[in-house]
């Protein structure tokens, strides 16, 4: 069983670094700060020079949080020698994914020289591509999307490394931020839409990007701007010296952009700075409009207690208490759920008779202060709505006069193909129940239960542009091609 | 490096439970709930019956997390199978203490047969009682106060495990709560000052006995009442029959009792009822006193942001920001700090030039929060300062106008004999500047600092007493007789 | 199940040094060199000084190999430092012994300050000791015969440590070799009728004491003579001052010695020195002795195929061939059976089709020597029988003309007190065919089979005097009181 | 420190097995009993089928025994379910080929689906392939020639598997023996001048492929005959119904046979059957031809023992102990250096005063056999011959009255390409010391040294050809191109 809170599951957190003594070490800290973006898997990859100046790749991957991979400072210090290093957060899912070979990053050898790659994001058109690679040859190793932009790069006719990754980013679709180190550079793309966030830093001499702002906080690098939807960037030593990044655009134009509103929503960290914002001030918006529009008073003038289901909507929660009692509502925000952050890979489960256990092992009430009260419990989604249901159960458990849920995102009824792992449509509550919320109300067992609509979502993000996010797991409306019925399963090897 | 942000430490939290076919089970969602109160071991040990109705002790111990040790449901099932259990967590900090052999239960044969014992607290006349016994010719094994408790036990004339025990705690001094299993009994005891918490609760027809009653929530148990300082309880198969517990005074009429007002500053969880009151309560109550007694403003008139430092200080920062609106300041809790919880056992160290790399491991700062404002930051507590310090630089990286430090307890002057583990008195940065607010303000480079003064923190917990409290950490007033030259490491193996 | 070929079972391998700068590692060597007396577990204590000249014991035990259990030399160097050290070898065998309390060497703190011990051998009046001690208040925490002369040691009203020891192991009996650190001194005593071996050996200024004389060689150290049957030495600063060892009798005059004669048919390593002769030249006597009493021949005149059971027989069978070719019968040594150095703890078991996957795991027949020929396979013990059995098909499948078996000792069928571990004796195949030599020869199914008689095995070894062994396993004379009825079961925790 | 002795290292040992219900428990057998082969590193790949009747490819793959790396019987029976498995057991010696992605079989899916491939030995032409496979957009993940196979099959414009191996075998030059599992076939070839040896094999309906036919009598499994040089095969359902194994040409004529013969001298198992032969049988033979030329008598007409360095040439040792018996020379075979089985894969080093420890912690000499005796060491081959020497050593601290050493191969002077890893060129002390035995001799401190002559050591192993044989380690004559120039670490990534 995962203990993670029953929610949407990002695919990745990257990182890379060029020009840094302690290359692999500023990688470590920059994967820690980006942990909750990936605790399945992690690794680095970093660059050194042999005697003779030929630029070596070595490489650490394992299974496990970055402070358990690399345990041993040694392994920083000695065998991930170097001056340049990339790294890779990740969030396994499925079977297949759970083979160790899938962690990345990646890194090969071809005509080139080496390359090694770190990708957060999915491709919609990956199928045909590999379709079309295999037909002409080429092996795969997993079925991960990344493997097919090294073999595009890989066939590639031409000679210059950047001109062969630009020509390979011009072949896939979907939603990409990618770092590629090879013998003589650091590489970031992000996709003509910008689906994912990526950063870049700078730190003393060296540059730096990140998935997060927040990894460059850690290691207190200077943060200098977003990568652009559809730009790629290259730092050498050229660049170094010169202090001026060079950057190219992928293909042509920028078109419109169609960032994950859900970055906004839970994925990114309260403290990072995307999209051209502030994640906490966003979010802080997002618990905002939800009060404005879904507000809950008593019936009998009673005061509201507000609480957060810690601590991925304490933010949004801290808004919403905000905002009611600026309406004039007796509300206050109130601590009522404590978490516990002793759970381990693993925890043993009970029999049929005690349902809850799952929940509990994670979370505690804290009863006097929801005894006899009325309670809105502020989300920030709802997937299975299996985990919130036992939620509520326990909240029951102190008695409280009435439960209202309020959840900062509208009700999920599609499959995200740009990076995002939900269950299966039939799994997902809002999608098996037709989007009814009463119904999921009632399953939810909760007094009521309201959702932001698309459009309130988006007013609270307008800052940002209402027109610059995908709302396809709201919508069904992808901004790209997809195919609706792929499975990754079909070419699981 | 611990990555515990400084605080006093506890020593351990302790579990029973007698009468249950999961005993095991049962005993290890208890420790889980009480992981705050020790993450370094723990262990179980279960009674079971051998084909001819002999009772057979079973035990398992490691280091790490209840969720680590116990990571195979095999264990609970069949190695530590019987329908009752002990379990302990332990909170390990000096290098002998790091010995396997420490980690509790401990479990002994004697003249009355099997008993193992977990033990929360400290004995203050530990050393004397040892070199009785050495005397006398008994071997220790461990420097554990537990181990003096044993060989009372079985020196013991008496023909009663109960008399015998009690004969044994007559004897000791000290903070102690026990949980002692035997061959065919559970018995609980509870100093007669009740220093540490301790509770009974009840779940289908078995007893449990918890630190905290966390434990009990968890397993959605229901909690009886506490036991009472100087209180000895017994659960064997009769009173799983009457389910009337029994229940007998160690010494004679209860004194006055002296619980520790850390349990309600810091150590206990909010959900958690201890001393007859909600810590959760409680603890907003020292944060609601900090803030009438010493308050922060603005000279500019500017909103004064209240943070925490998460989790520990969430509750108080609450109380402390609504106590400030109360009074017509204008005032909000906000949410500066992000903690990180994904921080294993180890984590790599920087060189020099990175200082604060060590607090940034596990605090993020949230700068648009921050920036340009006047900040309260409310902690709990203050013990060697260099955390706090570090802290306070990380804050300043995000350019707030002012940084005032409120602390909801008063400076610690002095060490703990009763279960709390402090560094030694220079280290402590109350102690070394003579109680000097005014300097330590200065160290930690905050625009103010205040701390509770004693008087004013037991006004906050007066409702359970203000002469209830042993305040002897801040004022020296200990109320047994201690040995201030006494050091562990006198008899250390 | 334990992939050991079916063997009495010895309980452990002992070493002490004293005086040396590197006595943690020279430990780990001679332990390395005894790993055949015991692979389950280890440890070494060893002694260092603090600051102000107090001693300070230090210990690393853990389950597994020497080189498994201190497979990091930082263990060695720094956390086993000082000049003095202990270390044991264990081989576990019952449910209770598997715990990792039972690893020794142990380690307390009593009256005249520390005190660590590490035991080879078995007690015959622990149970006695065990239920006075109990009733004198002593606390066990393991099962372990140890433990009781760890009390009685403790208890003793004298106040010099040496006269403690010699007052405890007057009180104690059975077989014993034990080697003691304590604050100033390295003890080492044998029981007065020397069951077990115990060496003496010299490394530049150090004295050592070793089960065997191969840890020594593995050293370079000198080996100066065995610790006498009855005799304690001591080694202290002064011992090493003046190279003189100091030693004493335990108890009066020296009684008839009752060597275990195991230790020369299967314990000990060839290339030891114990009980006054080289065991690869007894073992060799002993192989000659099978011989001349039960040789074979080939019925129609055709060379007869000696093949050992590797490793433990091979001395053996070169013995008995060798004196078979005396004797004028052509015969020949061979390597019929090849052994596999690399099973692990564990090895998975197949179903019942294939039963003797369990023995081939181990064992491969090298079938080109095997075919149509006439062999004799010499073996040291039979225990069970049953991987006997197993090895027997084995060498079936490679379709000699016929298999002789040849025991190099005679039928086990009794138990043994002193320190072998056999299973019970219904398991014994001896016992259990009442030594019908003919009834397990038919179980074997072997053509033939003959066994030492105990006069011809003393015979083979009478240069050690016939006189000077045990033969209680074979003969059920006990050289002590025993309790027939005792099993350690009945104190198990 | 690697503490197997001084010896050259083969790459690997091979199996697989086509139509078994228990496929991948058998395949464990095998590479346990293969084990010498390899020992790093170990992994299966089995093929299940999913519900639609869809081919599904399961692995595991670890550093380690095969004991260690499948420890638990779960991953045998549920992960790596199905009736068809292929594995592969390797030694690494480079840095590079630590990397666990070096660790085999490859699994790989691609135009005809998956293909899993487990290889033993080295191709002479890697490195021109990969060059045009590079030129043409293959991207390597590993320095292994194993990987240039896979994309040569890939690549193939060929619409049948069986087509497309054979049209890329036909393209690749060197030793190689492998196996290749995919959707519906297990697949076995060899290089056409057979220089490893394979070998066929049945156990009740399925059949079996494995380096040596040891892995098949450990599973009671027919061996039906050898893989020829230039042979491939093929299992399938067919095959599997009918019974007959589907053989067919590589390429054209059988070239002449280029077995490496130090399968016979030192790399197989005596008790296997390769090149036609038992390999017991003919390591005898070079003992015997070794005793014939090069024969040790004592000068006053004492005795000479014989002693072998076990377990690697015992065989060999009786062979030279016979022959010298025969030719009237008084001559004993005697057990005279006793091979710790107890080391792990670490052992920790002393400092500079004690030399010999390395030599020590894996052999102990029984200086009773030795003292004051003329001594044959027969050994199989010496390569840098620093452990020969450290072990000449240990051998002189019994005083033996002389010590001569035979070495049952001819000096070792070249590199092999073929699948043996030797140190580079400079390392190996026949070659530095230019082929002169005398030097080496007085390098070794021996009283006399032979080897056997190119020649000599042919006429030994003649019964399988003398022409039969690659000899280029000894005469720098190799059997196809190959660049001497060539090294891997060019294309390490």
């Amino acid at each position: 069983m995962n203990y993670e809170y029953d929610k949407p599951i990002s695919y990745c957190g990257i990182f890379g670094i060029y020009g840094h003594p302690c290359a692999s070490l500023q990688t470590y800290y920059g994967l820690h700060a980006l942990q909750h973006r990936g605790q399945e898997a992690c690794g680095i990859v970093s660059r050194s020079f042999n005697g003779g100046g030929r630029a070596h790749f070595n490489i650490l991957k394992g299974e496990g949080l970055v402070s358990e991979v690399f345990a041993d400072s040694e392994s920083l210090n000695s065998l991930l020698s170097g001056n340049s290093a990339i790294g890779h957060n990740r969030y396994s899912t499925t079977g297949a994914s759970k083979s160790r070979k899938n962690i990345q990053p990646f890194m090969v050898n071809y005509r080139l020289g080496n390359l090694a790659i770190a990708h957060n994001g999915n491709l919609t058109n990956a199928k045909e591509l590999r379709e079309e690679l295999v037909n002409e040859g080429a092996i795969f190793q997993t079925t991960s999307d990344t493997e097919v932009i090294l073999h595009l790069i890989a066939r590639s006719k031409l000679d210059n490394q950047i001109d062969q990754i630009i020509e390979a980013l011009n072949k896939i679709q979907g939603a990409y931020c990618l770092v590629i180190l090879t013998d003589n550079k650091l590489i970031a793309a992000r996709d003509p839409l910008g689906f994912r966030p990526l950063a870049i830093g700078k730190l003393d001499n060296s540059f730096l990007v990140a998935s997060e702002t927040c990894a460059f906080d850690i290691q207190s690098a200077e943060f200098l701007r977003e990568v652009e939807p559809g730009e790629l960037i290259v730092i050498d030593d050229e660049v170094i010296k010169s202090g001026k990044i060079k950057s190219q655009r992928i293909n042509g134009n920028p078109e419109s952009k169609k960032h994950c509103v859900f970055e906004y929503i839970y994925f990114s960290r309260p403290d990072s700075f995307i999209f051209g914002h502030n994640v906490d001030k966003m979010r802080r918006r997002l618990g905002k409009e939800l009060a404005r529009k879904h507000p809950v008073t008593d019936p009998d003038g009673d005061r509201v207690y507000v609480i957060s289901v810690p601590d991925s909507s304490n933010t949004t929660a801290l808004g919403y208490a905000r905002e009611l009692e600026k309406q004039g509502i007796d509300a206050r925000l109130e601590i009522g759920l404590i978490r516990s952050h002793y759970i381990g890979r693993t925890f043993i489960q009970p029999g049929q008779s005690n349902r809850e256990i799952g929940v509990k092992i994670k979370f505690n009430i804290v009863k006097g202060v929801l005894e006899g009260r009325t309670i809105v419990v502020v989300d920030d989604s709802i997937v299975r709505g299996t985990t919130s249901r036992q939620l509520v159960h326990l909240l029951r458990e102190a008695n409280p006069k009435a439960i209202h849920l309020r959840i900062s995102s509208p009700p999920i009824m599609h499959p995200c193909f740009y990076g995002m792992d939900f269950p299966s449509k039939e799994e997902l509550i809002a999608h098996s129940l037709n989007g009814n919320i009463e119904a999921i109300k009632d399953y939810l067992e909760v007094d009521s239960l309201e959702y932001l609509t698309i459009d309130e979502m988006l007013e609270a993000v307008s800052e940002a542009g209402k027109e610059n996010f995908c709302t396809a797991c709201f919508s069904g409306l992808y901004p790209t091609n997809v195919d609706l019925n792929f499975k990754k399963e079909m070419y699981e090897i």
